[in-house]
């Protein structure tokens, strides 16, 4: 075991790689953590905390159209690209150097160069060629964008990683795909001014979420000039003599816009690793296999995040890597829970969800109680804009046990996290009923259902008076 | 019994009283209600609803400021007071109408008229002179603002019922009284514009709440330029040759302000309703004393919401109400359940309270572990605006049991009323751990705080290694 230069070895200095290092020293052991591009990874780098500073700024142009409601005039707006491209990138190089520092202060060794497995103990560092050994090592690679390689004119497009990076702000935007990512950037671009076409191969947006959800987001994306474009795909892009991107579809229609963005799943981080020399097994997609430990089919090596392709989300990864850290140097095993997770799509209205859906239930559960609840909020009474809440909770009619919650309006991501925290606590729909109301809130609409919308028997649908 | 001409009259059209009238009609009870002036009560008409919407109106200005972070150039803005008034005015209507026509359609008698009680089961109508009968009584009569009649110049000042209608919009106010109606004026006028003083007996606002929070709200006031005068109370207010108001504080301070608003506590109405000759006993608050079950001491009458100043809160009222219907009309006595009631204040940044305070919990529990995050929002990295957000949970070490979570910053309200939910179904720490992150959210740091920030033990704090 001394013979190791390195307790643990972390592969990757995204969210959880970062995290089990972190804590793995903070423990005292010895730790190095390589990562070849930025520390921060996805989330930091080029995903949550980028794309929710986007979502900030696409929600001013409706700002500024709902003062008028309230007595304000505004004069002209005008939105430069580059700006919040400049100041976005100012807080992404913060967070990463406190990424670093939270490495550094806790003691572990901080690597920037891509590194290799030789064996299940050995590793090569490209950046200087040498070889270091581990007792254990922990591969947090997470994943990129699917570059839907098959499809001809794929090298024109671009992926969320670009997204980020464009020197300016298109036109038109022609996005490839129906899951989270297209839609949140489907709705950052329109809030932007920019005119908005999505292609989905599915009949709807957001395909593993309640159908009250994806078909309020789909009518909300309407209102706003957003076009879906539903049941088909993208056969070819190719450039325009005039430099504009022209999408065939499968449809056998041509979109032009100035940039085509593909939004098609992301792909484990598994190439060039190493791990067929070290005897890492992956499945069929890709993903590192890990059992309920996050350990892969070597006794020594375990893998977080992405780069398993369990939940995609921070979260979930630095839970992950709580979880090994555990399990590894605290001799107390812990599996992950990845039960009840809440999420959040920061559309415009957001969505959040905890728990199952309507649909699984009706499946999983001889009995379903339904509270909805659809309405203006109070803000808009005032603005004149169109715009819904939707609330619904799922409720386990046998013991009342609230089995889901899906929310569609402003700060439905913020409700889901606490809501979570019920649902984790096992809170039943009496546990609802008997909170007091906070008014005047969108939420309290959560507490003050208190008959059903309707029930399910046996998965069929009976209408209940109210 | 069939001798009355209703089996239920209730005093007072406000959340409470309508509430009442409706579900006991809705049971096919014969019911009148009397309201005076308009329906709705405070809630709706001069109370929670014009003055969210004054809220939203007030929050424009800071995120015309905001935005240029984002990369927006906002023209110059102007704000027009009768616009508001008049929008706001118009949605009171539409909200009153929504109020007699839920009665109506439930089958309740709506009398638009002042009724005084003649004995324990007898009514005299203003409007037509004539008697009515009732088997049950309910009193709803709400409160209404404090006029400290004592103060000379209190006929120059106005409270919150005339702020709703003010014709135009003050250049500087002073406010007197440091509870949530004060503060939230406070930073409604602040945020249109206005200069705001406000002057209060006490040496902090928000007395009753946790001290973060009025440490928190404090600073942020502070920040936008409102001026904070504690322990001060104003003694005289007078008009100047120029038309505008001095409000002379205790400490000797001639403050000028073209706007006087007093937020000084309010008063139950109970004068004039005859409450002697139906013998109904009243404290020296003057809010009527009822028991357990909402009953005065007259058998036949009860009284529910402000009137009885138990938690003087629409929800409340509205619980009471339904609590009283049970008891008198469905044969289910049922208590009101004041416990673990979360409230906000719509100041900005907002306030989001449940639960006990750190100071309650120091004095009632031996082993207290508090848990306390302080940071700036992300929305905030990008506009460089000072905004702090705090949130706090006050655990039982003991058994681990959340006994009060105090939040401050955007939507603390919305997050208090779903954190509620949790502390109702009587979650632990534990749970708040066991639940997953949404990110990014703020509201996630309520779940990610692992170690208490300090604990206390007999009410005296030990500060903890994080």
């Amino acid at each position: 075991m001394a013979g190791y230069d390195y307790d643990l070895f972390v592969i990757g200095g995204g969210s959880g790689g970062v995290r089990a290092a972190r804590r793995a020293s903070s423990l005292g052991k010895r730790v190095a953590i390589a990562e070849e591009y930025r520390y921060g990874g996805t989330c930091v780098i080029r995903g949550c905390v980028p794309k929710k500073l986007f979502v900030y700024a696409s929600q001013f142009s409706e700002a500024f159209e709902d003062a008028a409601g309230y007595g304000w005039t505004v004069g002209e707006t005008r939105f430069d690209w580059p700006t919040l491209i400049a100041n976005k990138d100012g807080e992404i190089s913060r967070l990463e150097g406190l990424y670093r520092k939270g490495l550094d202060n806790a003691g572990a060794t901080i690597l920037d160069t891509r590194v290799t497995l030789r064996d299940a103990h050995t590793l090569h560092r490209q950046d200087t060629g040498e070889t270091v050994s581990a007792e254990t090592i922990l591969i947090a690679t997470g994943g990129r964008p699917n570059p839907f390689a098959s499809m001809p004119g794929h090298e024109l497009c671009i992926t969320s990683d670009e997204a980020f990076h464009l020197e300016t702000l298109p036109k038109a935007i022609t996005i490839a795909g129906g899951g989270y990512i297209a839609v949140e950037f489907a709705n950052i671009f329109n809030g932007l001014g920019v005119d908005v076409t999505l292609v989905q191969r599915g009949p709807k947006i957001l395909s593993d979420f309640d159908e009250d959800l994806r078909d309020m987001l789909d009518g909300a994306m309407r209102e706003k000039g957003i076009r879906l474009v539903y049941k088909n795909v993208l056969e070819k892009v190719e450039r325009g003599e005039d430099g504009r991107l022209r999408a065939h579809t499968s449809g056998g229609e041509a979109i032009e816009a100035d940039t085509v963005m593909l939004a098609l799943g992301r792909t484990p981080n598994v190439e060039n690793l190493g791990l067929e020399k070290a005897g890492v097994e992956t499945a069929r997609s890709g993903a590192i296999c890990v059992d309920g430990f996050s350990k892969t089919n070597v006794d020594n090596i375990y893998a977080i995040g992405d780069v398993t392709d369990r939940l995609q989300l921070t979260p979930v990864a630095i839970h992950e890597a709580m979880c090994f850290v555990e399990t590894v140097f605290r001799n107390n095993p812990t599996s992950p829970d990845h039960e009840l997770v809440p999420t959040a799509v920061f559309s415009h209205p957001e969505i959040g969800t905890v728990g199952i859906t309507e649909a699984k239930a009706a499946k999983d559960y001889a009995h379903v109680e339904v509270y909805r609840a659809e309405f203006r909020p109070m803000k808009h009474t005032l603005t004149g804009r169109n715009e819904r809440m939707m609330m619904k909770i799922i409720v386990n009619g046998t013991d009342r046990t609230v089995l889901g919650v899906h929310l569609f309006g402003a700060d439905a991501g913020e409700l889901a996290q606490t809501i979570g925290i019920a649902l984790k606590a096992g809170a039943t729909k009496d546990d609802f009923d008997r909170t007091m109301a906070v008014h005047p809130t969108a939420s309290e609409e959560l507490v003050t259902m208190y008959a059903p919308s309707y029930v399910l028997r046996d998965g069929k649908r009976l209408d209940e008076a109210a």
